[in-house]
């Protein structure tokens, strides 16, 4: 076990060199400019106060310089997560209470404890339950319920709940209390963000404004907003009018500390800890070997797991909430061209710089530009081409996405992705246990035997080939024992079946006794039980039974050999149903 | 749809002659003498009066008579579904309140209507998902702990408990309270009950008795030792001397009643009526198909659903609790020459009698008496060798036992078994996730392509052919990414990578972006990439999506196809890379 392995940094560091410093730099100087209005904006939707999103913009990216293994992944608060973190913690303590804030510095604690330790155990797999359209599923869900939960932000009105009814019911019972100042506020925003993201680069193209600079100004766009709605705020008094501004918040930076525990606490935070830790990870890993790819790195998922393990203790010692890898910003700092994770340790530096500079006047930003924000971010979550797609490809997978969908939107985050995963996990077992079977025979002119009700093929009179499409395990045992037998009675005449076994990978103790069972009803009907292109490692395990030596027929290589021995040995001897003693090799 | 399928009396009915007639009553005198004892002491077993055992074994009886599909099941109180109904009861209300008894007759009605509803919406393949090794250990398990609960009724002292934990200490801190009366009594039971089984035959050959009678004689025995116990009961007063008698019990049949419900209750018991309900069905399934096919019937398993449904709605009627078909009681019946479901019925009419008989008698009868019944009739159910058996076939059908073993005994009933289902499907599920996969080469003189690894076959350089042996699908759609890009990056010089497709059974929509992902990354290095042995139902989907369209390689109806094209393409073209158009029939 190489120490390198856990610590990346001493990898990468030994090769560090003043170009990969200067492509880390100007990649932390955009991020940075970049993170600053998201921080602030995803603390709000975390139900926590602005700086706590600088705080967790700080450490954690330092902690990830050093454990993490992608170059260019950016690590930060990020808008589900912050959504995920606002359900679980609201449920425990009153938003802007200081159990509130102690409750999400906990519940990064236990993130990063069991991302660490699924890391150290290599428990990486279990982030492949979550399929693809299970994911897009959530994803599109937690952008509508987060783009509909900043309405009130933008309207100046007080909106609760994290599913989609509490919200509208929220929205529509407070609608006489919209200030109109707040409006005015949120819709500028809205309407810059917008057109800062559609049309500022094609406009300042128009102006000569070269390729790179414009780029660097778009990037800062959002910066710009946050300036000039903070510059309205204080020529306009709207504080004095009503409108939500941030407030007062602590100056500089957060002492480091730790939390403290209440085991109840723990244990109220355990479940949604360990859904975070997942939603988080496999948002993380999806976008850190997307952009690994492009540049031929290998991303190590376990160590991936040690990284954002710590990011997030580092973002719970820190004073922040939980975290992971957010796609936006690793894109942005890619294209910005990050060499190494150096890149977030820089990025960490220039948010801590701006934290200190920053805080005094936050006072006077109003809250409507930090919900603009959210909501022009994740409007890229939005993507309901998933439903066609899926619907098109497999209804099965169209249940799996639609369950996510309407479980997260209706029910809340943790019930909408666990309804996901079990629905595609039952589905899954569902199917396996009914599996497709075909009655084969041989395509002429090859040695390939194929369904007989697919392709024109040839059978032998007396002799009936079954290849079953699945492993053979407790949950369609008793369904292949039907199987066989009805195909069996309803083939008069018969005496051999083979069973073609090149789809079966794997054959359980239920499954054995299934086929005694069929072995023994056939010898009872007079029929020969013969397997055919069994596999290795299922060959190995059928050794270790005695189904072998009690199998009336014989288990043969290929399915061809199978049919050319039985031809054979039916012309040979007539109608002889003396089992042949010996088995074929496998 | 025909009403004999939900009515099967009216199948079987319309043939019933006097013949069949004289079967079922013969059968059903000799289940009667059998199922007397035995329904007393399920019931002491259950916690509940030994009269409501006798309820128990009258109107189910009637009803899975009508429903059933079965011509020899023998329904009734059964010793798993028993030591169950305590464990589910026991939660909720103290032993021999009418609480208890009235929570016992809803937990039969819930799992009546649980089991009829499974049956109409055809849902019996729930059951596969206990698999036979989950099975065989939660009965060696549930018989150990049947036999400990009874030890206290044999030593005349009260334990408490249903996990062994808590019976052994029970019975260890109430060893000084043994009554020696009691162990008298619990001894000569046991000892004639075990010499009753085990040597009654023989000797009774020796004395001429004919065979036939002398298996009567052996039914019978069980019941002579309630009679002789009963008979040491009133000549040595052995009430008076502190053993624990049946007493006073109500006289006559149960009038029918609807159990009252209380929401609070209905929802305490779901969780057990459910897994009561699947477990009895597993049980009763099983002895129905084993029976039937040795008769050459068949039984339909969503119609026993309804039959079981329906036997269970009865005994919450008649004031029973949750009962199912048993083993030895349906092998008995089977034996005796039942042959239709109207022997149950006769048996019903004779426990009934029974009832109005006995009653008034039952109050002189020692609780041991029935204890020793129970602890002989559970023996049986103990078989440690699925241990071994498991052990040398599968470390993961071991694991399965292993966990359902040990949960129950240590845990609980309910515990126990939902961890044995628990641990099988993880442990498919794990698999499945971590799929076998080799590279395949051509076994000389054949068509046939089986792993370079085990078998001598012949492979073309520049060509690597891959053969995953599982479903495509979430769980290990990252995997096979990597595995495919690992082989590919180890193999320098390759043109053409082909995917034998004969073990994949299905490919979902994450799969499909996976080898999507596979397609592109190949492109970059590249690499043309096939796939063989599509299976037809895998080809309709793929043919729903643009895979087809955009891959670079073709499709090929088999391996051997694959490669001779391959081949020719290499030696014709040189090593031409361009995308062959149109794709081969599948």
């Amino acid at each position: 076990m190489n120490i390198k392995t856990y610590l990346p940094i001493l990898d990468w560091g030994s090769r560090y060199n003043r170009q990969t410093l200067t492509s880390d730099l100007i990649a932390a100087i955009i991020v940075t400019i970049m993170l600053i209005p998201q921080s602030l904006a995803y603390a709000l939707l975390a139900g926590l106060p602005p700086e706590v999103g600088l705080y967790a913009s700080i450490l954690p990216l330092i902690a990830y310089a050093i454990f993490g293994t992608s170059s260019a992944l950016a690590v930060g608060p990020v808008a589900v997560v912050s959504l995920m973190t606002a359900t679980a913690v609201g449920r425990l303590a009153a938003e802007g209470s200081a159990d509130y804030a102690s409750a999400a510095i906990i519940l990064a604690m236990l993130s990063g404890l069991m991302l660490a330790l699924m890391g150290l155990f290599r428990l990486g797999f279990v982030a492949n339950f979550l399929s693809h359209p299970v994911i897009a599923g959530f994803i599109t869900a937690s952008g509508i319920i987060i783009a509909t939960s900043q309405v009130g932000g933008l309207l100046g009105i007080k909106t609760e709940g994290h599913t989609m009814p509490e919200l509208v019911m929220s929205i529509v019972t407070h609608l006489g209390q919209v200030n109109f100042h707040t409006l005015a506020v949120g819709l500028v925003a809205l309407a810059s963000l917008l057109w800062i993201r559609l049309d500022l680069k094609n406009w300042l193209a128009r102006f000569g404004v070269p390729k790179g600079v414009a780029t660097i100004i778009v990037r800062a766009g959002p910066v710009l907003v946050v300036f000039l709605t903070m510059a309205w705020s204080v020529l306009m008094d709207l504080g004095g009018k009503g409108v939500s501004l941030v407030g007062q918040v602590p100056q500089g930076l957060p002492m480091l500390s730790l939390p403290s525990f209440s085991l109840d606490t723990v244990q109220q935070l355990a479940v949604p800890a360990l859904i975070i830790s997942i939603v988080g990870f496999v948002e993380s890993i999806s976008v850190a070997q997307t952009l690994a790819a492009k540049r031929r790195e290998r991303i190590s998922p376990n160590q991936e797991l040690i990284g954002l393990g710590a990011s997030n203790i580092a973002a719970s010692l820190g004073g922040g909430y939980p975290v992971t890898g957010g796609f936006a910003r690793s894109v942005v700092n890619f294209d910005a061209g990050a060499a190494t994770p150096a890149a977030g340790a820089f990025t960490a530096i220039g948010i801590a710089g701006a934290t200190l500079l920053l805080t005094p006047f936050l006072a006077i930003l109003p809250k409507a530009t930090l919900s603009a924000t959210i909501v022009i971010a994740v409007l890229t979550l939005v993507d309901f081409s998933i439903l066609r797609r899926a619907w098109s490809y497999s209804k099965a997978d169209f249940v799996a996405v639609a369950s996510t969908l309407a479980g997260t939107l209706l029910l809340g985050v943790e019930i909408g992705i666990a309804l996901g995963v079990g629905a595609s996990i039952l589905i899954f077992l569902y199917r396996s246990s009914q599996p497709h079977a075909a009655v084969v025979g041989l395509v002429p002119g090859t040695e390939h035997y194929r369904n007989i009700k697919r392709h024109q093929v040839e059978t032998v009179p007396g002799v009936l080939s079954i290849r079953v499409d699945e492993s053979l395990y407790f949950a369609n045992a008793r369904y292949l024992e039907d199987l066989v037998i009805n195909q069996v009675t309803a083939n008069a005449g018969l005496t051999d079946v083979v069973l073609m076994c090149s789809a079966v990978n794997a054959i359980d103790m239920s499954a054995l006794e299934s086929l005694e069972a069929i072995e023994h009803r056939l010898k009872d009907l007079g029929v020969r039980l013969h397997l055919s292109e069994v596999k290795g490692p299922v060959m190995d395990k059928l050794k270790r039974s005695d189904f072998l030596e009690n199998l009336s027929g014989q288990v043969y290589l290929s399915q061809h050999q199978a049919m050319t021995a039985i031809k054979c040995s039916l012309s040979g001897q007539g109608r002889s149903l003396d089992p042949p003693t010996g088995l074929a090799a496998q």
